[in-house]
């Protein structure tokens, strides 16, 4: 009847050191509990990637020394599976309130921070993931609490990686390497997309060294922007046949344990064009700039402005960030290469230094790499050469 | 430097459609404006798939046929691209906004909001799905709209598909059947299971009948939960091996145009337990009675009391509910068939009929169709035979 615990992916040392950090944010906060929703944060708290789609939670008290996951019955073996927690830590709320209008999860949620002496205390909520109609139903049902916003406690204590966490983002690069390797073997002309992505797709779970691909993002897996769509950044992948002349912008994913790295490249079938070319030597010159500056000390804006002062010396301008913070998702929304912001870089940040660049609205380039912040400059996680890929 | 339309999925007059549909909901709600921010709500109101990060949003209006898009600026050309909407229907909100703390998308939504007149008006918002802190934002920046929730107007609106929606579902449909005959073809002991899953991903990109799969859905395009693992739900692959003896709960999607149809079957390494065998067999037993049940005037109540009492004579029981809207989405929170839930079907109705049933902690099983109620009874749009696969 019980399930047993599966691999861990990190031992239980790491999750209490990821608690720890977030009561450290708590304590800044003055709140006794916090009501963590985002997925990915979820996820880095309990060890549990399962996906799902029923109000799911995890509570961190400051009297406690591990959370509390709140989850649906048919999703509590694998929290047992996946994660650290020790049973007693799990509230499981029953199936019948699934689709239930009247009782839903989030009663659960509130029964368990009255029961626990939480309801009468400072509250933090993570405001921007929360809908604003469970949030209302909290600070109805909790009218004691002393409701406050999270401020992104746990995407702040996210944002340096631990060891364990790098070693698992250099097996995901590899990965992400793969699967770009992969594209440029069947990338071809008269090539349908759906078949090449199925190829990608393919190598992406397979994985590399050994290490295989263990999930797929939120956000999808793969973006395959060919002409004349190579001006947009989001677009999965077309019904198209790949034709002679045609370029591609390809961004795919590694990803193991959950952990998100990022390879941009892109291909001109044929001899690329003049302007083609010059974007191209303009975003590596920036590339190369990006990698010089970053180093503990420098700040994001530090890197962003290397990186826009390089391109523009070759006439190439980009109005879209040079990246952004990575890890247990794709985009973790706290430091950005943008030049407003001054976040000091610190070892073991991780970014997507992310050169996307949707100049017009049918011509873009893509490029980047995913790298670490390490002790005296900079990792690059993703081993693929940075370079235009023509076929 | 304009990018032209594509291929369009529908043709104008069905999101004229469609916007009416939403009017008509917005009418009882007695607002003029609803904001739409569902990721979706807005795919069906504008035809653009596109995943996005950053804030965008869809608004419709009392006064004017076409909905208005806002969209960040490396995403613009995509929904000219992908959507319907003509250019002067599309807000384009500048790149310096994403990942600024000051001024974000939703600014862009504001200013449109009282450029347009709407804001001293009643206006909808989706409280189910907007994050509470920009809820807040647009509550103190509109102080004399009188603000609603949108009572998920356009979920309900989506509930009923279009003849030509059911079409695009039916090649999801036959897509999702090839990635489970995959799956009967390259599931085998000593396989990994991440080998098994790069073959189903690359058949659900490569599609059926000349129809490539075009997308990935959020949640996932694939669950395989094998033992122990068997008695939870949303796992997507774990980096096990297959085993003889083990058992594979297998739930796998067909993706067209964003449209998704699931197929869910499970898998005996060798011979299946008793146990196994008599769950199956109620669980068939559920299944033809719920079928049986399914035509305009039944109720939700109807289909899932069906199942539960055939189920139960074979002593089978099973706590979630049997199946939900599906469309636009994995699962769309509207009609589900749960002995509570009194909507009456309707003819285009879709969903996927869920028998997945997680008994203990370590034993579940899975089967399911996805269907379409008919004008006279059902239409099962997966093919897959419901049987337990033995290999």
């Amino acid at each position: 009847m019980a399930i047993s615990k599966g691999p861990q992916a990190f031992p239980r040392s790491e999750y209490l050191r990821r608690t720890a950090a977030v009561k450290a944010q708590m304590a800044h906060l003055d709140v006794d509990a916090l009501f963590v929703t985002h997925p990915a944060n979820v996820a880095w708290l309990t060890g549990c990637i399962v996906r799902h789609s029923s109000p799911q939670g995890v509570v961190v008290s400051m009297h406690k020394d591990e959370p509390t996951f709140l989850v649906r019955r048919a999703d509590s073996a694998a929290a047992i599976h996946q994660g650290f927690l020790e049973r007693e830590n799990l509230v499981v709320y029953p199936e019948n309130r699934s689709g239930n209008p009247n009782a839903d999860g989030w009663n659960a949620v509130i029964a368990h921070l009255k029961e626990s002496g939480l309801a009468t205390r400072g509250l933090a909520l993570e405001m921007h993931h929360l809908n604003a109609e469970t949030a209302e139903t909290l600070r109805q049902s909790l009218p004691e609490a002393r409701i406050v916003d999270s401020e992104k406690a746990v995407v702040w204590a996210r944002l340096i990686k631990s060891d364990l966490e790098v070693a698992t983002m250099r097996e995901s690069a590899a990965i992400a390497d793969a699967a770009m390797k992969r594209a440029t073997e069947v990338i071809r002309p008269d090539v349908h997309e759906a078949d090449v992505v199925a190829e990608i797709l393919a190598a992406q779970a397979r994985g590399a060294n050994g290490k295989s691909g263990t999930g797929i993002p939120p956000v999808g897996p793969i973006f395959m922007c060919s002409s004349p769509r190579t001006g947009v950044a989001h677009i999965q992948w077309s019904d198209d046949t790949i034709r002679k002349g045609s370029q591609i912008n390809l961004e795919v994913t590694g990803v193991r344990h959950g952990y998100v790295t990022v390879v941009m490249r892109t291909f001109s079938l044929g001899a690329p064009s003049d302007r083609l070319r010059r974007v191209h030597e303009g975003e590596v010159a920036g590339l190369e700039a990006a990698l010089a500056t970053i180093r503990p000390g420098a700040t994001c804006s530090d890197v962003a402005g290397a990186f826009y002062r390089a391109a523009e010396k070759h006439g190439v301008k980009k109005d879209t960030r040079c990246g952004y913070a990575i890890g247990l998702d794709w985009m973790e929304p706290s430091a950005n290469f943008n030049e407003s912001d001054k976040i000091v870089l610190k070892p073991n940040m991780t970014f997507h230094l992310m050169l996307g660049n949707w100049i017009d609205d049918d011509f873009g380039y893509v490029n980047g790499q995913t790298i670490r912040v390490s002790e005296t400059g900079v990792e690059v996680l993703t081993k693929t050469p940075p370079h235009l890929f023509v076929i």
